[in-house]
């Protein structure tokens, strides 16, 4: 009885509304019939008299995006999609620009890899839900992997995510709230930008000097410290440098943030990515009280970016976080899980299964392409690489004034696909202008003609001591 | 030579705050050697002058769980992680709570399922990033399996996620700001609440009618809306509830939408679930002008919740969302990008070549254990199920005041488990008390045993024309 009385009132209100409504598509004025719509409104459901909205309601379609949305930037978009960048039909197209070590297919990740995720699958155990912070089984198997005497790991330091993006998605969240700042590389990977800025957090950069190869300015970054900053980001190796901190500059980090009370995020996924001779330390094993949130997953070492398979590694010997941080980091992993189930029940395998050949495999060649393209060009006028000591990249700083052709780096980038048909990253996406930024997992001979090319070009643009006639001339 | 005595000076303060810090260590004030370590402190780096930081710098650690951490609630753990389960040993225990439909292994996914994910491991075509929106050609098989006359769809049109939970995620992100609000069923799922408290957006519930086999009711949904209401949520078919609304009914929610100029989103993970016999319509597929982001996903449907393969389709024919939607959707989707390339690599084929009977078999099983459940239950004194039009829940109301053992729904279902062992989520997790909610995905024998044993359990503790011995007889 309650309920037919409801509908016919509901009924009366929604006509009236129906009437009510076209006028507003036809975007006529409603302070007319507005009184009209508002008593149609007043309607008693169960006693309760519910006030109308038609004061505040909205007269017409506006949906905008949020602040979030808006705020949420990709500084390598901005500038890649704001070039223009139309190869030389004459010569096939050279892309040094991808981080993606599978794009040319001379690096396959190892058949031992490919194998646990079948056997995953055939396993049918694993097309469930996991816990929101993974498997105990696999975050066991993470532990396990790299714990060292230094830095034990328990099953329950491992956080399992979808790839090593929500992994630090997750570290900024549970560390920082909007109106605080983070200590960031520059030049660094523009996620934790992008990310930061997201969510109102202030982002400070800190710098590395190419002529330390690429350590870090540790005045300059201890001067930004402040009270409001509330995480110091490192990666290490380094994306875009390929540089490997030493173990004694790594400890006057940690000094630095130990000083402040500052925790570290770690984002190591690069980590054990280190060309034979030099050594790389996790930060936690280095950390006597500073804890350590590193984040780090299957992307690049296994060679399986796309698989989003990343973790964070709580380091937290002093207790400093406590049982807050941690429940922190398990509940924010509830907003939206975090690794697909089936590489979560090959981890273990993948981990123990791959040949350390693998590994030494794809080391080698990375550091081989690297020093043949080191060796082009540094022997270039005008150009200054930093050999890196590993991950997938590197630098290489421009003499602009002898490039008077060029405004900057990414006119500079832009103008060598035109002629060349080669496309390396201009350095500006991160932050630092004056340098680009080629990846040096493309095959052998890639990297020879690439780097042949770009000699070509820097000859021909090379003003100082140039013997061939500039534009003036003519 | 700079760098030089860089490192001097930086040597220098080092020392400065070594002592400094141990003193500090020891809890000591610092007040004494503030002022020295504030002289050790200001150090020129290539002519700037740095400002010490010492008055603001932390003097020990303190470091907290942002507030968006303190402000992710799961419902449901709160209250399942405050109850006292232990079940009676004398009978094996029997969960009716869990959401999974591959927990207890009667309900696997196709064989062509797994096949297409073997298919695409072996093709290694899917090692790298994908898109942050999708494979394209992922997208377009989504965009064709789902596209119809009434809402058509192109592949622009899908964004591929890390499960539903992303699409839902993204959907309110991209719609609402802090301060907003969103009207979310009440019996409702969990995590429209979680995600929207984390980040700042009120939350507004709309009743569903129980006695109209859980319609909305609509005039108490209309009389939430407010200048800040940014979207409106509808579950079809639902979870907790298992109802299917009837297209008149989703016409009239549409409606309230449209006199508010209110986008919804519609999280139809459960669509097609619905028993033969009834129909649902998609709410794109009965809109005209407000537009919709339907979330959906292969988790229920394709029996697979742990591969964490959702999507949204964007349904916008009339153009209200614009491109600045679109784009803040592709923005936000690059935060920590989306599904697992292998799994989106394999969707073209697992849309197209898993049998329809597959999908009938599913949906028989669903509907026979749920009349079982349904005719079990509704004989019993005290308890009232709502049968299901499809999804995989069956809700049950309980008259408390024939129960006054118990003071509410969770006290009901905690002695539920200690005396017969079968656990059923109490629906207060919902924000709906004196209702409990059963997943109907269990074996066929274990519904009927647990059925009788809720009888058994009822029928002790019903005090209204019991025969039995009230407590109060001691």
């Amino acid at each position: 009885m309650t309920s037919r009385m409801e509908n016919k009132s509901y009924l009366v209100q929604m006509n009236g509304n129906g009437v009510h409504n076209k006028s507003i598509e036809n975007g006529k004025s409603l302070s007319g019939n507005g009184v009209n719509g508002k008593d149609l409104h007043h309607v008693s459901v169960r006693g309760a008299l519910y006030p109308s909205k038609a004061k505040s309601r909205r007269q017409r379609w506006d949906v905008r995006p949020s602040e979030m949305a808006n705020n949420t930037l990709n500084p390598i978009r901005a500038i890649v999609d704001g070039m223009k960048l139309t190869p030389n039909p004459e010569k096939p197209m050279i892309a040094l620009s991808i981080g993606d070590p599978t794009v040319f297919g001379n690096l396959p990740t190892d058949g031992a890899v490919l194998q646990a995720m079948k056997d995953a699958i055939d396993s049918q155990k694993y097309n469930g839900y996991a816990p929101s912070v993974g498997y105990l089984k696999s975050r066991q198997a993470v532990a396990n992997f790299y714990s060292c005497p230094e830095a034990p790991l328990e099953a329950e330091d491992v956080i399992l995510t979808s790839g090593c993006s929500q992994a630090i998605d997750l570290a900024i969240s549970v560390l920082c709230n909007p109106g605080d700042n983070i200590l960031v590389p520059c030049p660094g990977f523009s996620l934790y930008k992008t990310l930061a800025v997201s969510m109102g957090i202030d982002v400070k950069l800190y710098n590395l000097l190419p002529e330390k190869s690429w350590e870090v300015d540790l005045l300059q970054m201890e001067s930004l410290i402040d009270e409001r900053t509330s995480c110091m980001i490192v990666t290490n190796p380094s994306n875009p440098c390929g540089s490997v901190f030493s173990k004694e500059h790594l400890q006057k980090i940690i000094k630095v943030a130990s000083r402040h009370c500052l925790p570290i995020l770690a984002d190591e996924i690069y980590s054990d990515m280190v060309f034979p001779g030099c050594s790389c330390s996790s930060m936690a094993s280095l950390s006597s009280d500073v804890p350590i949130l590193s984040c780090g997953g299957l992307a690049k070492r296994w060679l399986v970016p796309g698989w989003r398979m990343g973790w964070i590694l709580i380091h937290d010997r002093n207790d400093v976080f406590g049982s807050k941080i941690r429940q922190g980091l398990v509940k924010l992993s509830q907003r939206i899980l975090g690794a697909c189930s089936i590489i979560q029940g090959a981890l273990d395998s993948i981990l123990n299964n791959t040949p350390p050949s693998f590994y030494s495999k794809t080391i080698s060649f990375l550091k081989t392409n690297s020093e043949i393209c080191f060796n082009e060009l540094s022997t270039v006028p005008g150009l200054n690489p930093v050999m890196p000591s590993g991950a997938m990249y590197l630098m290489v700083g421009i003499d602009m004034d002898r490039f008077p052709d060029f405004k900057n780096d990414v006119d500079f980038t832009e103008r060598l696909v035109t002629e060349q048909s080669v496309f390396c990253l201009p350095a500006s996406a991160f932050e630092y202008p004056n340098y680009f930024r080629i990846v040096v997992t493309v095959p052998e001979e890639m990297m020879v003609e690439a780097c042949s090319r770009i000699r070509e070009f820097c000859k021909r643009h090379n003003r100082a001591g140039s013997t061939e006639s500039t534009d003036l001339d003519h």
